[in-house]
């Protein structure tokens, strides 16, 4: 019997969408484990602040409580923007890339660095590793701050991200990196060569993990944050 | 010239607006300072899970957006649902009075206590409290847990808070005790009187706090978390 | 009713106060609100170590209990010289500007940075700080290390007051910035517009919790730790 | 191809390893994952104390660098013996169960409790948690302390579970429990239905884990605390 | 040559004074060590709260500062007074009991639990171990809360010690204690003995480590904390 | 009577052992003292890897337990090795000269600094700050990272060792230095002239408490953590 695991895009960017099922695919497993990307359509272009996380997080709930042939739910963001509202609506387990990346990185290593695309996430991320109580082994984040033009080419986009995690690595004792965006993925494999750390891409690391867990039966607890609610009809 | 403090009850029950109108009516100063209290037409009728607390901050943020007339803004629930969306979206000050609650009982004795109403909003207000780092000097959180019958009698109402109380302040090492709901205003003096510990209303000290800010023109940062996003239109 | 504040100078240097006075007279409401500084006879000229703090201790705790037309006391030193034993000593709210600007400085934004008058006071400051469990959410804290020649220009002070901020915000990551000395206070204004994140004057702040306290009637906890000793004749 | 996972079982009780083999196997996926248990020769009959812990790193470290034909490594005992000079000794990942159970549960739930099996082990556990700064979402630890007499029936043992999971529970505030030992695997469905919370078993979770990683690639990083030391022989 | 090391009592009770000194004599080395025990004649009758606390810090600096017998100073009172402005005041080093006593537990075992005399004094410990950042390993502290009659017989003293202390290794999980009171010195064998963990009488810890550092001629730091500030006479 | 105290060198390196024994001989007591030092045969040749510090655990616990003609023990390797398992298997005192070093130097000024010989030590020993719940107070650790050559000379080392200090002290805020290895304590004086801040040559400080704890009969707590097992013999 094969498992489905929804991953779910909470922009409204199919290209991301795209480079997200393109990254993941080679993690399916025929016969077992089928993977299956959604875009929100009802998502902001990019998830970029705190309104485009308040803004997804129904329109996540109302999508994972609508969908009955998913076994797992990924929430490819690296901000996990309504993954408790998800873990609330529903018996089957939901997976934010940011927690998952986190605790695997506490497993790959002492101290972990993130990769961040631009400054003002870094603020959000560190209040939610706050939340979590997961801050002590963070050595940094740090943001590649890059122009439009300068991403236009890969070669560019590459070189930065190595700058960057080099400044992780030896400024701030990084041994772990995290890419903090589900779209950077691509390059995880570059890094990690030159940079001789781990570097890992959340979101596979999130599907996997949503294998493991969906082989294992193993779901969020229903008692405590993620009871149940009685049901309501939000407006 | 008179500043106005807009109020703002995020679940849809007049009865509780009410209830906090009448509580921070006494605080308003004429020619000064004016309290007026609204209700959340989109929110849940009462306040009481995730799905609850993240349908209402959109919203929230639509009515801070759009009210011109108000100098700063109270949101009146204590899990302090879309304060930081709301924050983003004004350059004038928005209060929780969870954290108004909390930062202000850390003044007035050295361990602080919280009487919640069921026993799921502590286990959301604790994460919370770990998200602004501010769990070490909690004494602990305790809950009311009564039905419906009990609570119909102010005097039973009023018996088990001081019980409650008297636990959080016997066992837990309190010295300071929150209303942890907004609907506990009513209570605070008598508690307070029984068990000689300060008992703090939140919604009263938010209001009082946002009198201050608002005297002293002193909003939330705009750097930051709390920067202003380029305008988007939300679906 | 008026309510009268009173703001104490725990230094025995008279021009500070006279700042002080200027710096949070705006703040009076006629009618209402009265605000008084008195300089602290028994102090020393400034407070720059621990025996300056020591030594202001009980002065200002007999200051406190013998001043019968105060409603509320406001100790001007970020420092916090003596406020526990005040507090233990007085019915009568007591409030330390230091307390005061890093719990107002927490709803103001995400994490804070200080601006101090010189090195040695930092390490007191973070002491304190871990005394409060409040320095999760410090950036950190910068000294200005200006010469006595440098201070004497308004403009030099000025300039060395944004360039040691800015530390505080490009590298140590403050969105808000508290002013870590009663004397600071004139230049507030200038520092926020240039380095666009907000800067706190804890006296001022703090002359206005005493306001929002004193017309709420929230004292203290006389509860624990600032419990009411037996009546004893210190000698 | 067939990716091999080695569960060691680091005490040389064979009948320990055989539970544990029974209890994983139905994880192994034909083709892609096998599962391979052995019987540390070298170790205690017990993991109980530290010179236990001790005694094994250096043999499990010896045979996981002879192992030529896993693809991971699984210690199965929730203290984690060896695991850092494992993790320095090869390139092939390892994991520990009780890092893999705490880290997974982590993600299940808001704060987990511990059921162990004696006293003297919930002091060795606190000090690991200490050790990867995982302590702060503990609800807390409780052993069973039952006599061998009383582990002779599985339906007394399984009630012991049940009441010491209750207490975890409801006076902890537990809402995920980690099952302590290896050998405990076979209560968890039952207690899981019974207390309506999450049950992991850790030994599951990390043969899981172990083929997730292994699928991606994902080791331990060899920079900083794991980098391969320069080959010595050990006496 | 002989060392001496300064045992101050900062109460004015001299049967206290008499009692240190007689627990401490044991501890002085012919012609390596002397101990000589002083009374402050300033000191309250005995150090129950903040005021009592505060008033003995600057006559305990004049003290220390005008000894000039003296190689090493120790403040035998559990709470500390005075220690920071002692330190700065003198080259040579000031030991406070509370901070030895502490430390000192630390590598006795894993959590410590403190016995302290009575309620109010807990508080004021906590927040000097939130001071030190030395929280995290704290077991529980529990008073004896004695009446005085109770106190008269030593047997009622000592088996309360004993049911408090059980309180602390059962409940609390503690398996080091140290006595919260420089008079309680001469319970700590039989508790020991009764309760098979380790107690400290944190006066004789203090005298040792005096010993220890005048051996190594390792006073406090001069730098950052400690600096000495410039003269001044203090009014 | 002479207590003996046995410094044992886990390396088997015999300079290293000459160089401790050199530098804690002035620290005899003729008549209450006797220092001697052993090298451990089995060790490597340094420690300097996860390997290292776990192929001398039971090595020295069977010296101890084998020692009985010591009444305390040493070990001097900034790595704390077997520390935990040597005090299981006595009731003589074990002292491990990392802990006693830091725990030293939180009473010698606000926040430490380490020297570590080579950046890799580093990462074990915050790991092991971490397990002691004692990284709070850790202005900074920095590694000396010279080449063979360059140690050749003893000025070199110095020069580096002051450079290293004085980041230590100036850009990370510490004020008392650790010697991060049991072979720099000839360096330490000159550096403390030079910095102008207290260093601590921890094998010294580990030396006076393991006196002080001798001459107090104070050992380690045979309850909890180092609660002796029942015998094994290990393989």
């Amino acid at each position: 019997m094969t498992s489905t695991i929804r991953v779910i895009n909470p922009n409204s960017n199919p290209a991301v969408t795209d480079g997200i099922a393109e990254a993941v695919a080679p993690l399916a497993r025929p016969g077992a484990i089928a993977i299956e990307c959604v875009t929100l359509a009802e998502g902001p272009f990019g998830v970029e602040n705190q309104a485009d996380m308040d803004s997804v997080a129904m329109p996540l709930r109302a999508l994972v409580a609508a969908d009955e042939a998913a076994d797992a739910f990924v929430i490819a963001c690296y901000s996990d923007p309504g993954l408790h509202v998800c873990r609330e609506a529903t018996l089957r387990p939901v997976f934010g890339i940011a927690e998952c990346g986190v605790l695997t990185a506490l497993a790959r290593g002492d101290r972990f660095g993130v990769l961040a695309i631009a400054a003002p996430s870094i603020r959000r991320h560190m209040r939610y590793l706050r939340q979590m109580s997961l801050v002590d082994r963070l050595a940094g984040e740090r943001a590649l701050d890059m122009s439009v033009a300068e991403t236009a080419s890969g070669e560019a986009t590459l070189e930065r991200m190595i700058a960057v995690g080099r400044e992780l690595v030896s400024a701030d004792g990084a041994d772990v990196l995290i890419m903090g965006c589900a779209g950077m993925a691509g390059y995880a494999r570059e890094i990690e060569e030159t940079l001789s750390v781990k570097v890992l891409d959340p979101a596979a690391v999130a599907l996997k993990l949503a294998e493991a867990m969906a082989d294992l039966g193993l779901t969020h607890s229903k008692a405590g944050l993620f009871a149940r609610p009685p049901e309501k009809v939000f407006k």
